[in-house]
C-alpha cells in the first residue's frame, strides 16, 4: 500500500471518504478473537478500512452497499498445500474454478512441471498466474528428481538452481522436502538443498509420512516446519505438539482430514493445524469444493467452525508469515468470503482484494489467458518407435522363465510389491497372454536428455484388454504405458507425441480414447468444466478396460512414483523403493 | 544456527550423540497443542533437539541430567513491550534482574535515552547488551521529541535517521508510535516515519490510549500493529477484535492486565494478546517479580494458564515474527523456565539458548560489563545559574496578579489542567510564600542544544518544604526542578550537574538527597540490589518532603510529560497539551 491510498483507507476508517463497498449485516467470524457477531464491513480498494458492529454503525456510506442479511462472513480461504498439476488446469484456469469455491490465496508447489520442464516449468506457473485476481504464492520444488540417480526426470535441482529460484517473484521457500530420509541422515545433497532456503530465512515445506517419536524431532531439528502427509491422528498431535504445522489433507484420494480432527480433540485450539487440498481433480473442485470442502469435513469430524476457519486463514497466514491476509481486520486485504451457514460452508460471494470475483458459484470477472511460448510447446520428446520396442527380451529362446514382477496389493492403493512369476517365452520374448493378472508396462524417457525404455511386467493392474499410456507420471512424467499387445503400445507412443501428452488408450493399435494434455504434457488448456467431461470419459473407458478404482485415470500415473514402497519403476527399470536399487528382471 | 550444528542435532534428536542438558519429568505446557504433559526435553548447544513423552522414552543419555519433578515447563517469558530505562539499569545490568524471573527476551524501545543522546543513545543499548546471556531485541524510537516544536530534547529523528538505525543489529521495527493524532490526520512527519518501518517489512508498534471505534481503525489502517495503552477490557476487545496485538500492560504504575482479562472471557484463545511491563522499577522487579508476574496477574484475573502463557510466549514471538522462540519444540532455542506452580508463577531455573543462567531467583553465570564511552560521559549540559535564574519576574514591581498555572488533579496520577491563580509580587518577583499548595518548577535544557530555562508554578505537586530536581524527565529528559526557594533550586542544579544526572534534593540550599543517574542522565551504573535500596532510600526522602504517592521518585519525572493532558512544561514555558501551545504565565 502507498503512502497516497493509506491515507485515503485512514479517511474511509473515520467516516470521511466514501467506501468502495459496504458488507452490511454478516456474521463476521472473528479469527483472532474467537468470536461470531454481526458487523459491517468497510471495503476501499484492495483493503479493509473499517469493521463495525451493526448496531453502533454510524458511518452508513459507500459506492454499493451490499446487505448479506446475517450470512456468515470469513475472511477468503488459504490452501496451504496444493499442486495446480493435479487438477491438469492451468493456474489461469484453476483460478477460475477455486475462486467462487472461496479460495482466495494458494501456496502451491510447482514440483510435476518443474520435472518435465525444469526452471521453465516453475516460470510458467509464476508467469501464467501473473494477473489472476487470486494470491498464488509459490514453492520451489525441492525434490527434482525425486531420487537422483534411479530415474532421469526432464530437470534436476541442486542447491545453486533452486537458491536462484527462492528469488522468483511470489515464492515464500522450499516445496516438500519428500527426501525425509536424506535429511534424517542429513544427506549432503538434501542439507544443503534445506539450506539455502534457510539461510534466505524462507519457508521449509517438510513432507513427513509415517514418521515420528525420534525421527520426527530429528527431521524437524533437520529444517522443515510444515507437513501434509498425516494420515493418522497420533501422528497429528506428535507433529502438533513439536510445532511442525500439520496441513490437514482433503484431497481427492487422500482423506486425512476426519481422523486427524476425531484425535486431537483434546487440544485447546491448535495454532499450527491448517488443511489443504494437496491434489483436487476438476470435478470435485466443481463438485464437492476446494477449501471450503476441507473446513465442512474438519467441521464434520467435530472440529468448532471457529477452529475450522483459523486453521484455513489465520493459522495458514502465520505458518507463512504471510502479512494482512488471513483474517477480516483494518488495514487487511479484502479477501471476503461470504457463507450459507457453519455447517455445509458453501461460498455465495468471494471478494479477492475488495473485487467481487465470484458469486452463487460462477465467476463474476473475466480473467484472461495469458499467451506464453509453452502454452504450444510440445514437450514429449521420443524418437521413432516399433513395436519390438515393447517387447520384452528373454534370455531363452522358448520355455518357461522366472521373471521379477511389479504387484499391487489392492486395487485403490499404489503400494506394490516384488514378486518372481513364471511366465512363457516365445521366439525369445516374454509372452504373458496365458497369465491373466499379468500386464506388460514400458517406461519411456520423453524429455530432452535421453532416450531410454525400460520394459517390465505388472501384476494386478487389471488391464483386461488394450493400453494406456500417460505422460503425467510421477514423478518424472515419462511416459508410462501400460499395455497387453506391443501394437497398442506403439500406437499409444505415437499419439501421445502428436499430442504433446496427455492420456491414450488403444485397442489392438486403434486409438479409443483421447485426453490432451498438450502443456508440458500434463496440463489441459481447458477450463474445469470441459475437461472435467474429458476427464470423466476418459475414466469411463479405463473403467471398461479393467481400471476399477474410484479415479481410474490417476491409477497408471503412480505406477513410476519411485519414493511409494516398495517396488516401483522408472526409465531405468524396475526399482526397489527402499534398496534404491534397479531390479533385474531375470536373476 | 549452521549446517555442522543442524546435523548435530539432528545426532541428538536420534538419540545417536549425547544431549548436553536433559530436563527431566515436568510438566510441559505446549503452547502450540493447548496441552500439559509430562515429557523430557533434550537440549544441545543452544537448541532443543527433542521432547519426548516421560513413558516412551528410549534415550536417556545426556551429560547433564536435571530431574525437574514435576514442575512446570514453559518457554522463556518474552516481554512485548519494555522501556528498559524505567528501571534505570543498564541493559546488562537489567539483565541480571530480570532473568532470574524467567524472562529470556524483550523488545526494548530506548525512548528516553534516545531523546538525550540520540543515535549515540540507540547505540548505546545495542552495544551495551551485545553479550547477555538474554534476547534483546530494539525497537528505534518514532516520537523523538515526543512534540515537535513544544519541546527541545536532545536530539530530533526525522524519517531519514531512522531508516538507517532500522538496520542496526537487533531491530525489530519502530517503536510506539505515540503521535496517534499524527497518523489519524496523516501528517507529513508522522507517515513518513511510519512508511519507513513498512517498506522494509518491520514492525509498527502502536500507542493508542483511549482510542476505539472508527480512530482505532483509522490508526490501525495508518500502520501500527501494538497497543499497550489499553487501559479498560471494552477497549482491549476492539483492538483484539481488529487484529491489533494487545500488549497488556503491568507496569510498576499501569496495572491493566486484570480489567483486560476480565472483559475479554468470551474470547477463545485469542491470538493477539501479549503481556508486557512498560516501566518496572528495580524493587518491583526484585521483589514482586517481571514478566511472571504479569502471567500471575494475567491468571488470578481469570485466564486459563495455558492462554496466559500462551500469550507470552507463542503470541509475543508470532507478533514479532520471531523464529524458534516462544515455544518448546524441536529446533527452538531452548530457552526454557522451570516453575514451581501455575498459581504463583515463582521460577526456579532459567535456561536461555541451552545454558542455565538463574536458578531459585539467583544468576548462575557471569554478565561482564562492556566499557563504553558514554558509562563515563556526562550528558548534562548547563550553563552557570544563580540563584535569580530561579525567579520568575513578574509584568509589576509589588502587590498581586494573575498567573497560570499547572494544577495536579490527583495526588498519584500525572494528569493536570490549567488554573488561574493570584499570586503575590515583591521586588519584581512572583512570591508563592503565601500560597499553600504552590510550587516552583523550573526546566532547564540541559541538552548540547540551548541554554533555555523555563519557570513556572505548579499546584497540588505537594512538596511542602525544599527542592527536588531529575535529569530523568519524560519525554526530553531536561533538568526538572521543583522547588520553594531559588537556593534549593541552584544547589540542586549544581549538584546534578556534578554528578552528570540523577534525583537529588535539597533543603534551604543544602543537598539532602542524592539518587545518581551518572549515564544519559537517567542509568545507574549499580545493579538492581543496590539502585533498588537507593530508591527506596529516595522515596523516603520525598515523601517527608510531602510527596506521597506509591512512588515518589515518579511524580516529577511526568511534569514534563508533554503528550499526556491537559497542560505541561517545556524548556519553552507551560503547554497546553491539546492545543499543542505555549500558554503565557500573565495575560
Amino acid at each position: 500500500m502507498n503512502l497516497q491510498k493509506r491515507k485515503e483507507l485512514v479517511e474511509v476508517a473515520l467516516g470521511k471518504r466514501e467506501a468502495d463497498t459496504v458488507l452490511k449485516n454478516g456474521n463476521l467470524i472473528n479469527v483472532f478473537s474467537g468470536e461470531i457477531y454481526r458487523a459491517n464491513i468497510y471495503i476501499y480498494d484492495k483493503y479493509i478500512a473499517n469493521i463495525v458492529e451493526c448496531e453502533a454503525d454510524t458511518i452508513n456510506i459507500g459506492k454499493n452497499i451490499i446487505d448479506v442479511e446475517g450470512r456468515f462472513i470469513s475472511p477468503g480461504f488459504i490452501d496451504s498445500h496444493v499442486h495446480i498439476e493435479s487438477s491438469h488446469l492451468t493456474p489461469v484456469n484453476f483460478a477460475r474454478a477455486v475462486l467462487p469455491k472461496g479460495t482466495t490465496t494458494i501456496i502451491a508447489d510447482p514440483h510435476e512441471i518443474a520435472n518435465v520442464l525444469g526452471v521453465n516449468g516453475v516460470k510458467y506457473m509464476i508467469e501464467n498466474s501473473k494477473d489472476v485476481p487470486m494470491t498464488q504464492y509459490y514453492l520451489i520444488p525441492s525434490c527434482v528428481p525425486s531420487v537422483v540417480g534411479l530415474e532421469n526426470a526432464g530437470a534436476e535441482f541442486d542447491d545453486i538452481e533452486i537458491e536462484k529460484m527462492l528469488d522468483f517473484p511470489r515464492v515464500l521457500g522450499l516445496g516438500e522436502v519428500m527426501d525425509f530420509v536424506g535429511v534424517i541422515n542429513q544427506s549432503d545433497r538434501m542439507t544443503k538443498i534445506v539450506e539455502t532456503a534457510i539461510k534466505k530465512g524462507m519457508f521449509v515445506q517438510g513432507h513427513a509420512p509415517e514418521l515420528s517419536g525420534n525421527e520426527l524431532s530429528a527431521y524437524i531439528c533437520g529444517g522443515p516446519i510444515s507437513c501434509h502427509e498425516t494420515r493418522s491422528g497420533q501422528q497429528a498431535s506428535d507433529k502438533i505438539r513439536k510445532g511442525m504445522y500439520v496441513d490437514a489433507r482433503e484431497s481427492s484420494i487422500s482423506k486425512n482430514i476426519t481422523s486427524i480432527v476425531k484425535n486431537i480433540k483434546n487440544m485447546k485450539s491448535p495454532r499450527n493445524l491448517t488443511l489443504c487440498t494437496d491434489d483436487r481433480e476438476p470435478k470435485d473442485i466443481l463438485e464437492v469444493g476446494h477449501v471450503n470442502d476441507c473446513v465442512r469435513v474438519a467441521v464434520k469430524a467435530g472440529l468448532e467452525p471457529i477452529e475450522a476457519i483459523r486453521a484455513t486463514t489465520l493459522n495458514t497466514a502465520q505458518e507463512y508469515k504471510l502479512d494482512k491476509i488471513g483474517a477480516i481486520a483494518p488495514g487487511y486485504f479484502a479477501d471476503i468470503v461470504v457463507l450459507d451457514n457453519l455447517v455445509d460452508f458453501n461460498v455465495l460471494k468471494t471478494f479477492w482484494h475488495g473485487k467481487l470475483v465470484a458469486e452463487n458459484d460462477k465467476l463474476t470477472v473475466e480473467i484472461k489467458n495469458p499467451n506464453l511460448e509453452i502454452d504450444t510447446l510440445n514437450s514429449v520428446y521420443i524418437n521413432e518407435l516399433s513395436e519390438t520396442d515393447f517387447k520384452i527380451k528373454a534370455p531363452i529362446e522358448n520355455g518357461e522363465i522366472k521373471i521379477e514382477v511389479l504387484s499391487y496389493l489392492t486395487k485403490e492403493r499404489s503400494v506394490t510389491d516384488r514378486k518372481t512369476v513364471v511366465v512363457n517365452v516365445k521366439d525369445g520374448f516374454i509372452d504373458i497372454s496365458k497369465n491373466t493378472n499379468l500386464n506388460f508396462v514400458a517406461i519411456i524417457n520423453r524429455h530432452k536428455s535421453n532416450n531410454n525404455i525400460a520394459l517390465a511386467v505388472v501384476e494386478n493392474f487389471y488391464l483386461k484388454n488394450g493400453g494406456v499410456g500417460t505422460t503425467y507420471s510421477h514423478d518424472s512424467h515419462n511416459l508410462t504405458i501400460i499395455f497387453n499387445k506391443p501394437n497398442e503400445a506403439l500406437a499409444i507412443a505415437q499419439k501421445i507425441k502428436e499430442l504433446g501428452g496427455g492420456i491414450v488408450t488403444s485397442e489392438n493399435g486403434l486409438i479409443t480414447g483421447v485426453l490432451p494434455f498438450p502443456i508440458a504434457g500434463m496440463l489441459s488448456n481447458q477450463p474445469a468444466e470441459i475437461l472435467s467431461k474429458e476427464i470423466t470419459e476418459m475414466n469411463k473407458i479405463l473403467k471398461k478396460m479393467g481400471i476399477e478404482t474410484a479415479s481410474p485415470i490417476t491409477r497408471p500415473t503412480t505406477l513410476a512414483l519411485i519414493v511409494i514402497p516398495n517396488t516401483k519403476m522408472s526409465d531405468l527399470g524396475l526399482i526397489d523403493v527402499k534398496e534404491q536399487k534397479i531390479i533385474n528382471l531375470f536373476n
